[in-house]
């Protein structure tokens, strides 16, 4: 194997090789940080990074392997995590100056279960501020004076910049389909309940969601796998009766050819042209497989559904930031509290109840749909580091819970990659992964 | 057996002797019948009744018994059900006028599943308006001068004056502790999550509790089992592996004497005579298996924070009742509505997260108690019947969605019944039941 290119291996060919003795976690890491050392002062994607300690976890989980431990599912992988995300002995930030030198002395759950499935937790990847709209440092690897989008900016760089092979990422409206967007790599925002959020920076109780950016449909299903499932810290997962099969799911043919309802959403005068030419030219490329749907008004609406619970719950998880530090907050997360504190409770719960309606909804189209095709970004990503982008075209999807993935399929006419938006039915994670497969597969070969 | 006091068996003991083939469901439901047309000119407990299909549903019982058909756990039992809660072909009109003459097309699910246990749906029991506090036309069974405690107004005095065996009620408050104090019957309010509310009306999903009326603690579980359990419809509601073992655990001795905390809580000073030497007089009979235990201030702070989230909550579920019909509430309902119109988000969400802390402090209490005696009610039913009573008692465990049972054990100086409250830790509402079974016996027979 060529040691210049161990770095972009997925993380499922990483833990293949390991497993197999053809390939150390020391070099893997050796790798990863050699890059990092490479490409960083341009990318900017890492908020806390402790190679020695990276180096450690490696040379632990070869010895247990060559001792003949039974190895994890990530036995020996590099991850990155979001740095809202916290990892024990490692500073969680939150992206904010309010939360300088905080150092969790418990992981998160999903940490956790990396660290039980044989990770190695390479460092902490930029956030925005609070994961909301001020950017962090971190710039786009495709060209360093475009954002790379935001919340998970930092972990959609470091992956798609070759720095580690998965990062974990969250969405509270649209963190992780945005920069996976903008930075041409694969992003996975599991339904809602699906992955807990015990040691995560709350945001909002009903909108936030955990996921992965990743170089590949079967990472994403791999690391998905490994922290999704019931915990006791976080009331909205439920006991299932096993973890997911996402990656059997994936490895298997669909029963049949899937059907896409082709959706431009109501904001399609929004999207800019090179948006809007890949879209069509992905539809026509579809054939008889897709087909065009439109979708109710209360899509539209549920944009501003999506905002009322979003800035009470922003006003209601920063109250003391806000009380303590208002002027250390940026403006734009300033307006959004001060616009949440003035939301009523009886508005709050009716944003929250007309879910309940729209979620209806969204089960009759599944009733005939596989998935729902959608661009994921108004384009690809703008110049300029003052802003991360806008997100609107992840919010409806956020705000229903259901399964969403952004695939990079496309590119725009500047060259920046472009994501193409895959949409399935809440807790049917699952067959939405295998209906990407399919899309990726029938588009690199049309009929 | 004496069919003038047929009326007078437990649930448990009624189908025993239906499944025994000593008595059949259409006797029973006769004399349930002859109960009512006797008692209810004063009691008033029923909103709804159906002889004919009530016997109709008996008769059925009886055929498919002696068919040799499986019996379920209630078979022929004949049930009460709360004026809130849908029965299909029954009006269920949630004591307003606003919605008279409504009649549901569905069972809600613990309609169902009473039905799937075998129970005759007797009829409707009249609740307060809209389950809030405004009386309805109910009288105490031990004297009709005096309220029957709400909102289950009818459930209780039902039982209490031997009209049904068992029927169904809701808390959202107080409105199973307290008419079941008042009324001297056995309340039980499981914890919350455990029986799910499709086809109630709500008033607030983070308060609301289905529960049970009952003249033993037998019948408390032996119902409870019936409908609790994971329901779709209810998403607060969480799959169990199995139906919790009510009934087997309540048949079991404890495996020690029972450690009690006694709660005198901090609004000692506010309970009557009557209700104050009763607790006294029950403390000092429990000798060495009961010690004082001061709750912490936060539980005085919970009472403003139930009524946060309540009034909030009723604003949102009764807004169109509010805009349409003002003039037809009540002014008490219309004042928690005005005032729950004016609560902001973020008060609302502090009011539900601040629980979250609160319960946490129980679970350090139930660690070294099985459970908790308090009083029901601040004193036996008030006279008068245009005001159900105080709910203050029951507040703090709804709020935090501990299991409670008001047990029938003592009396005032005017000879009405009165309740002594037990609170378990929650979702061990089985060891809750037990403890309550070792406490009645201890006290028949002090040692």
């Amino acid at each position: 194997m060529d040691a210049a290119r161990l770095n972009w291996l997925t993380a499922a060919e990483t833990a293949r090789l390991i497993a197999d003795g053809a390939l150390s976690s020391e070099e893997h890491v050796r790798a990863c940080l050699a890059r990092i050392e490479q490409t960083e002062p341009t990318v900017q994607a890492w908020a806390h990074l402790d190679p020695d300690s990276a180096l450690e976890q490696a040379r632990d989980a070869d010895q247990r392997r060559m001792r003949g431990a039974p190895g994890g599912p990530l036995h020996g992988v590099a991850v990155g995590v979001k740095d809202i995300i916290d990892v024990r002995g490692l500073p969680t930030e939150d992206g904010t100056v309010l939360h300088a030198g905080r150092l969790p002395r418990h992981d998160a759950t999903v940490v956790s279960r990396l660290r039980a499935a044989g990770a190695v937790i390479l460092g902490k990847t930029v956030t925005t501020e609070l994961a909301s709209y001020a950017p962090g440092r971190t710039r786009n690897p495709h060209n360093p004076e475009h954002t790379p989008g935001g919340s998970s900016s930092g972990s959609a760089a470091a992956v798609a910049a070759g720095q580690v092979p998965v990062a974990l990422g969250s969405q509270t409206n649209g963190s992780i389909i945005r920069p996976a967007s903008f930075c041409g790599v694969y992003g996975f925002k599991p339904s809602f309940g699906m992955v807990p959020r015990g040691g995560v920076l709350r945001l909002s109780r009903a909108l936030d969601h955990l996921g992965v950016l990743a170089r590949s449909l079967a990472d994403l299903a791999l690391v998905t796998e490994c922290i999704a499932g019931y915990d006791d810290d976080d009331p909205d997962t439920q006991p299932p009766r096993a973890r997911p099969p996402l990656s059997a799911v994936l490895a298997q043919e669909p029963p049949m050819p899937p059907r896409l309802a082709l959706v431009r959403t109501p904001f399609w005068q929004r999207l800019d042209a090179d948006a809007r030419g890949a879209f069509d030219e992905l539809a026509e490329s579809l054939g008889g497989h897709a087909e065009p749907v439109d979708l109710p008004d209360s899509a539209a609406r549920a944009i501003d559904w999506h905002r009322t619970i979003f800035e009470a719950d922003l006003a209601a998880s920063f109250e003391l930031e806000y009380e303590r530090g208002a002027d250390k907050l940026s403006a734009s997360l300033r307006g959004q509290i001060e616009r949440g504190r003035q939301v009523t409770a009886v508005d709050y719960q009716k944003a929250l109840a007309r879910r309940e309606i729209v979620d209806e909804g969204f089960e009759e189209l599944f009733a005939g749909f596989d998935a729902i095709v959608t661009p994921a970004t108004l384009g690809t990503a703008p110049k300029g580091l003052a802003a991360t982008g806008e997100p609107l075209l992840a919010t409806l999807w956020t705000y229903c819970g259901l399964p969403a993935t952004s695939l990079p399929l496309a590119h725009g006419e500047n060259g920046l990659p472009l994501g193409i938006q895959l949409v399935g039915a809440r807790g049917d994670d699952a067959r939405l992964l295998r209906t990407a497969r399919w899309l990726c597969a029938a588009l690199a070969a049309p009929a």
